[in-house]
């Protein structure tokens, strides 16, 4: 039994999706943002890092999306959600992985996060402003070298396409037209429409009381 | 026969160590920052995002640290780079790894390449000033709550090491006080130490004509 701490239209989807995808039995427990409770103490007992996603395990306590992601996919490997036996293939994913967690969900953080790189109000203007373009050139990189299609790294659905998708929620929010990407506009669209991912997101926006 | 794609001083490190302690068939290519190497039309063939380290291997060219390092690992299982057999225990080397590429790296960064995140100059002074204070939250944190001792993950030797290592080099430079951190300090002087590392380092210093 794992319990997940995620935070609505944040990267913990990804896991989220991961876990129900893999018949995982987990409780889902939603962290305030608005009320700042990823701050709290008691949260930080869970994530010192004081983000989301973080996975307890009977074994401990799990954080950053690319490790959790490998992790349900390990722990459940008739789920086949990624290339568990090929070590090429599984560095695939996860070069796919990092990409998005170091440099794509980076670029976009300097939107709303820029407090974390600088104090100055108006060093977070200028940030704010660059994250059209530097979001926009991540999925022309995406779209053009690293989508093998159907799916993110080619005949498989694996925890990339959840990851990938996760990301690309946030295109509008960002200023960068979807459309520009073919690719990766048709598996959001194809992505949304499976069941199973839309009952997660409903589930992270109307959690049961 | 892999070859790898690196530059002094960066992150690239951490892969070339892996290689030489796994005893890999390699051989180190250097690219030129200075030259702006990295975004010739050759290089880019060879990793489209511009960075190092890039691995090209029979199969494929591989890139981001954190997925090269696990590929080392588990292509080489003899030289025990890490925990290949305990899903868990690769959770924990693959957060551990995650956070230096998406958290202390990027914060880091911020000093050197503001130009990624901002097109204003005064932003990237105002970026620059928070370096120090960025990257030192990052090190308390690795030092207090993720360094479990006497290596990284605990009695076992792997690649987390050399990637903390690898990003420790820059503390001074980023304006970090690396006494704060006595076991990350004491870390660093034994990787130092290790006659291998340092053969490495030579070699990323002045390689072969």
């Amino acid at each position: 039994m794992f319990t997940l701490y995620y935070a609505p239209n944040t990267c913990a989807l990804a896991s989220h999706i991961a876990l129900e995808t893999a018949g995982a039995r987990y409780q889902a427990v939603r962290v305030s943002f608005a009320r700042q409770e990823q701050r709290s103490a008691e949260y930080l007992k869970i994530n010192p890092k004081a983000r989301v996603p973080a996975l307890v395990t009977d074994r401990g306590i799990l954080s950053e999306t690319p490790a959790i992601l490998q992790f349900i996919a390990q722990t459940h490997p008739q789920a086949r959600l990624a290339p568990l036996d090929d070590p090429f293939e599984m560095a695939r994913l996860n070069a796919f992985n990092s990409y998005l967690c170091a440099t794509v969900h980076v670029a976009h953080a300097h939107r709303m996060r820029g407090y974390r790189w600088a104090d100055d109000p108006a060093a977070h203007e200028a940030m704010k402003k660059k994250v059209p373009q530097s979001v926009g050139e991540c999925f022309e990189l995406i779209e053009r070298e690293f989508f093998t299609g159907p799916w993110v790294l080619g005949a498989h659905y694996t925890v990339s396409d959840m990851y990938l998708f996760t990301l690309a929620q946030w295109l509008e929010a960002d200023g960068v037209e979807v459309a520009r990407f073919p690719n990766v506009a048709a598996h959001r669209e194809r992505m949304r429409a499976d069941p199973l991912v839309a009952r997660v997101m409903a589930a992270e926006a109307a959690p049961p009381a």
